[in-house]
């Protein structure tokens, strides 16, 4: 059994990680945190967990974090680097699901996200875990810095084709929808029901912080960097990314074989048949990503249509598929499960 | 491993019943059968079901359910009762998750379904699956006639009351409040999407054909008849039934206490702490029925708050429930996992 | 020209009012304050009343209520009540869209909204203004308290039924259903749209502050005290609310004439034909109440289905009516557009 | 008073069109007319006219429809084609929402509309109903072919930087995302709520009928044939288009300033201040267009972000809007409403 310790369990990535978890059979949960939440039992709060989870957040200094083998940072951003270094040195290993280790150029990382890193020593150490590209590191791995969401969704639909050299590097776009649990479990006005429902825009588009993510990722894989326009929008839906890639191809390809012979023994990306169109209901709940290739009207722009569950592939299943590859289990141990439809 | 077939797979309780069988450790799917789909892939029809069922719809004369132990009816009412008779005949035990079987009063099913009924010695025979009230007769049942949405969501709330005389049972209000999926993957201009979505309105006042349902269901518990008023509603979400239910009381009682003792050994049925909210969100694609009682103001009357998701514990939970009753397994098998929140 | 001031315009009812206001011939807006905002364009907030509405948010400071005809209060409750002597000295007539003035019974109104009430007086003074019931009064008001949204809804139901002596006046249910925009611009984490979408619930079910408010508004009708139940529901739509009302039937009666003749000259009360099933949307961005009255069964109990768009009706475009009876205007001016569908 | 037809009202452009007309002051509705509707009350069909449209549906035979002045076709394609010729000839003007007389390329509309043109002499003389474009021949035209919705939204993105000459044609992208009225009131699996709501697709991937439509368009604006990837999806939301548009610069130019003075005469296109995101919500029921365009990272893709409601400027408010130009009314007559927001 693996001792796994969560760190700020009161948003969507933390109850995600906890409906996974607690259908893990080689999981032992030791404690979960909150300094806000300490004392209220974690199935108050979320009452879907009522019989699955039967203890109460409990405050960091309590958690005795030193007995996991594992410890999740389901933070906000900034404090999984103020406390990683002490869990290291203990032996336990980490999986951080908030950005602090994702981007190896750390004045990129702390003009992005306004603060100072605090250990640029352990970013340069960290895996970043995206399983279909960096499987091998993760295994080996002691920090592993979980992707963001839009990264995952673009950065599996545009690899094979960087990977082929079969796209101009200079001139990718990806344009991303997103459901509104992608913001967060968070007081923002732009989050209410009546702001967001029935209603459709873009956000960031002068710069999102998934950006620099998504050119580190796409640049690894290129061996050079690459230019992106990202534009990331919000649409009213709960859970699920969509992310519709635009490439120019530099020359002919079996755009279908590519991408199949690229995630062929990959558990958890679909590769589509010709012609799909992926909804992300056919994700809901599920480690999934799925992918479908066009080329409309057989012109020289290939299409490509990822989609995830921005709250599984795209952050707590996404870590728990690490946390099997690190610790040796079977990869789809606790996420094998069919999405939610209707 | 009981060998299943499934006639009728391609609506709403059809591809959720298939998700709940697809984790199932004891069952083995041997045909799902559609007459207009036959021959197309089930994971084509439900992208969800890609890699967890590898089989195409099946003509019924091509299914060789004779080689079943157990055959779920996910079709439309009046079609079970045609085909019952030769399964049960051949030692094949059947669940109709249809309403075929749910009346015990003929001519009054008749009515309400607008069709002659062509095996009242079958209905005679057929258990409710309502697992809460007929346990023991399920497990020995041949054919078990699986309770409708709104019937289980009303029945499991007025049940510890009319047990113990504790309402006026002349004048029960249940006022109920239904996601569209439980009006099926039919093409009817209401359950489009423009004209359900950010809407709410209330439909079959003058009669649905639940309410002859749960009169039956709560008459046998009281031992005399009910009077009752049914309101459903629509409510644009996709899962899910609120049902809120209106009693006179007509003594004094410990209302948590009874409903605390009535459901301590029932795995499904949660009777939530005092002064609870039940959401259906809570029991979103989970086969919970969360209950909370209520006493507005101190008063006399009762209010009462149930909520399911209507295509599980409203349908095809039910029937894996029934199923793992019937044929011996633990009650909970495949239906142990959390509900999806958000 | 009636001059106009609006004191705290930043939440639902105000964008609401301002929408309304904006297309009516008679009315010139002099100022929205706020006090968060002051300065901020009011189209930068609201972009829909870009080229509609051209001025900022000014601190009340700086207002100049002074020079207004009528003042209405968008406010929080418990603002109006501090400054609506100093307007009512200067001449100026004051609708309170809040629930300052809407009880008449103090202890009851600081029981249930929590604080002190600075003015009781000015209480005795007010006329609540459901055209309906007080359209004479409302004429003549120098402060009108408008009605709250539930409220509204459910005594255009029962009112009828009451004035008639149809039904018991003990044992009233109302069964109330509301979009999230009901709970106002507010950063809770209920209204959230991942909390909020795809879920329904009950609250407020031990109280709700529209409790006392329907009770004095139905007592009013009847000249002694009611029975009430009243469940609130929160439906994730934006707007509408949906009220499901049940009496008890004292005496054989013409439910549908009765209905008709009660709301025959009435602006804005549409009762429906026999067996009608009015819809939220049928309402959505109109001041209507639409009305139908049902008799399950031929039974005892009647059901009065009630819906309004809580914004309009329920709150701005009450508040315009009411503006327009006491000026002397046709009722509907700026108030005669069709609803929104779909 | 002009005297207008309807043929073929029982659509969501059509419920939209008598909306409006409803609140025309210059306009008198002769006849609506429906063959499988015939004989219904208007209001019957759609609650929220009652009181509004007070005439039921009429067999087109008996319409009279040479009593009047304009006739608008709100039909399926291929309905206008048929009876417009017989209509003109008796000095009746016409127009069609439906796409008959959109291409001027015959062969094309066959292919891509499947079936034979019957009229193409008079394809030749409509015109196309952008006045943002071709407000002159609006006015003098006898048949105007009202753009589709993603046209609509589109083209305004686009035009600006074409005709100015500001990004390369030969690879302009358009995302674009539609709620799902965009569909129509049609009985189609996808239109289901249970299939459309909490779920994102793209569709039509491999080729639209609004391609070549929006080709033609930017093709005569820029004088030569364009290069378009469109890729439409459907967003769970009922009324708005939201269009990305992607080009890149071939000079620098003052995007702002370019937008701002295309439309600085335009009085239902908005282009936003720097820096905007507009969101559907902000044109509900409006007939605005509103645009912002922005140029991420300074790098050399410009992005354009068009947000239209599609029943409105993207159909049937365009549609009267034409009728204002054609009939030399001020052109936002029964146009000038702020949008529902929320």
């Amino acid at each position: 059994m693996i001792k796994v310790g969560i760190v700020g369990g009161t948003g969507y990535t933390g109850v995600e990680l906890l409906r996974l978890l607690a259908a893990h059979p080689q999981v032992m949960l030791q404690a979960i945190t909150s300094r806000a939440d300490a004392g209220t039992p974690v199935s108050q709060m979320f009452p879907s967990l009522r019989g699955y989870v039967d203890m109460p957040f409990i405050h960091p200094d309590q958690a005795h974090l030193d007995k996991c083998d594992l410890v999740f940072f389901a933070t906000p951003n900034g404090i999984a680097m103020q406390q990683v270094r002490g869990l290291l040195d203990e032996g336990i290993r980490v999986i951080d699901l908030a950005a602090d280790f994702r981007l190896q150029d750390i004045p990129a990382w702390e003009k992005w996200y306004g603060m100072s890193h605090v250990c640029p020593d352990l970013v340069a150490e960290a895996v970043y875990g995206l399983p279909e590209v960096n499987r091998a590191q993760i295994k080996a791995a002691r920090l592993v810095a979980n992707p963001g969401c839009y990264p995952t969704a673009v950065q599996l639909g545009f690899i094979p084709l960087l990977e082929a050299g079969a796209i101009e590097p200079a001139s990718l776009i990806a344009d991303a929808k997103s459901g509104v649990s992608g913001a967060g479990r968070k007081l923002e006005m732009g989050n209410l029901f009546s702001e967001a429902a029935d209603n459709f825009k873009a956000y960031g588009v002068s710069g999102h912080r998934h950006l620099p993510e998504i050119r580190q990722g796409l640049a690894r894989v290129l061996g050079k960097e690459v230019g992106l326009t990202f534009v990331p929008h919000l649409t009213p839906m709960i859970r699920g990314i969509h992310a519709t890639l635009y490439g120019k191809l530099t020359r002919e390809v079996d755009l279908q074989a590519l991408f199949e012979q690229r995630y062929a023994r990959e558990p958890f990306v679909d590769v589509m048949p010709t012609g799909s169109l992926p909804d992300t209901r056919s994700v809901r709940g599920a480690n999934h990503c799925r992918i479908a290739v066009h080329r409309p009207q057989g012109g020289d722009t290939v299409v490509v249509l990822s989609v995830i569950d921005n709250l599984v592939k795209g952050a707590a299943g996404q870590a728990v598929q690490n946390m099997n590859i690190m610790f040796g289990l079977p990869e789809t141990t606790a996420l094998n499960n069919a999405a939610l439809l209707p």
